[in-house]
């Protein structure tokens, strides 16, 4: 299959969607809702919302009925980016090569917009035009997904216990581990739980795609950690680097770049083989998991 | 009927309910979770929990169904008050006699505290066992009615609005008015809207539960307002006059003291109006109304 293709036609999908589900630049407040498409339309590889739709296609399930919970997604992402990104937190000035949301549109707007990104997610997942397409508990399963993976127990805790950890120097693998299923693992694997849930999968097959997700969660941000020491700056569209200066809290400063590189390996064997029973319907998600950890950007 | 002894046994309610549906301080990340309880229980007046309980009853409602809503509720309210304070926007440092949370947890906690309050009411609204006793399409409902009063065309919006409106001298009433119907009207009318779907309000019935909402919403605002004039520093926990140092958009600041005292007179009237042929059920409703207007604190 041509994982090139697959993901450009769905991104497109999904781009399009977006801007149809986000207030017009032009609406007022025209500073808050132009700081919310700002940072959603600033090159995002939309990884997440492929993956949903991957899942949904891989249980055999209708991309229709799974875009709009890949675009809340998408949402939910975007404004963690927004909030980590702030003076408070990891005071970055650039991001894929932009200015920053509060470097553009200061701060207070900057922790609104995310605020309110992260708002709109949940108005389009209850949408009434979703709910006479999707079973109502469905609906309220996958919002239920989404904000568990994104909260004070999944994403939010993730970034607080990494804020924490930044330039201690006795860091064990257990916290990096703890920092890398929450912080980002926590909404890939609802990204690919939510798809399949969606995509009306019988309860084994959601559990081998929980199980790919978990995996390829935590495989994502080591491959991130490698990507940060053997990237260059003009790939990342950010310094190469950077998290070592920081003192970021990374597999490879606690194992060491090869056994990061083994680990990311293994995690990759164990999403094939959690999918291993799935059709050809699940090739991209195979692809993906691919690229996922091979990626060079 | 006994207003204070209604409000002292629904906030009982409220209280008891927020501390189970809320993480442990204990639980890990302990300072986010730390965080969340101390704004969450920082001595909030809980009157959109309370709101919303009184207009499910007044709909012949049950109180179950609707504590967990209001809980969401004080939690997207608790959420707004800890970013509001942020040194990028009102860089308070108390707020009823308290330390703020940024003051206390520092502001990258802060705003995180806030982003998983935000999270942690829809997770709450979208649990397995509400599904199982509430029908999910009203489930949904009230998430997009919540979710919306609180988005970008709702307090988000609001809060834009005001912060940009701040020290400009040549304020129209009709700013004034889109702020306190966005930055606080909206949730206020989303509590009752919300209290009544939950308690099964028929369609005209909740017409009405909106129109008094609306009304209260502004109402209880331009009352805010006079109170920063009128009231002490001791009875409101912060000090008097703050409003009038910061610039802050206000209603008396645009058409004066008396006439806002007339215009909150006027919108109580409407309030009561609405729900005038409401039975005594109404009663709580009706008293909470004329508390919002006449409050000294």
């Amino acid at each position: 299959m041509d994982l090139h293709n697959y993901i450009k036609e769905r991104c497109e999908l999904v781009e399009s969607r977006l801007k149809h589900a986000m207030p017009a630049e032009t609406e007022f407040p025209v500073s808050l809702h132009s700081a919310m498409r700002y940072s959603t339309f600033a090159g995002g590889k939309r990884i997440r919302p492929v993956m949903m739709i991957a899942a949904c296609e891989a249980v055999g399930g209708d991309i229709n009925t799974v875009l709009p919970a890949a675009c809340a997604m998408e949402m939910v992402h975007t404004y963690s980016l927004i909030h980590d990104d702030l003076p408070a937190m990891d005071n970055d000035d650039f991001r894929r090569g932009m200015a920053t949301n509060h470097k553009v549109y200061g701060e207070a707007v900057a922790i609104l917009s995310g605020d309110a990104l992260l708002t709109l997610a949940f108005i389009l997942l209850s949408s009434p035009f979703l709910a006479s397409n999707i079973p109502p508990e469905r609906l309220l399963e996958v919002i239920h997904e989404i904000s568990s993976a994104a909260g004070s127990r999944g994403m939010v805790g993730g970034q607080v216990v990494d804020m924490e950890a930044e330039g201690k120097s006795d860091l064990d693998i257990a916290t990096v581990q703890y920092i890398h299923t929450h912080k980002t693992g926590a909404l890939i694997k609802a990204s690919v739980k939510c798809g399949a849930i969606l995509g009306g999968a019988e309860e084994r097959d959601l559990a081998s795609i929980v199980r790919y997700g978990e995996a390829i969660g935590l495989a994502f941000q080591i491959a991130d950690d490698i990507l940060d020491i053997e990237g260059s700056s003009a790939e990342l569209g950010k310094s190469a680097g950077s998290d070592q200066h920081r003192g970021k809290a990374t597999y490879p400063s606690v194992v060491g770049l090869a056994e990061s590189k083994r680990q990311a390996a293994e995690l990759l064997n164990i999403a094939l083989e959690a999918i291993d029973s799935f059709g050809k319907e699940a090739a991209p998600l195979r692809e993906i998991a691919r690229y996922v950890i091979e990626r060079k950007s």
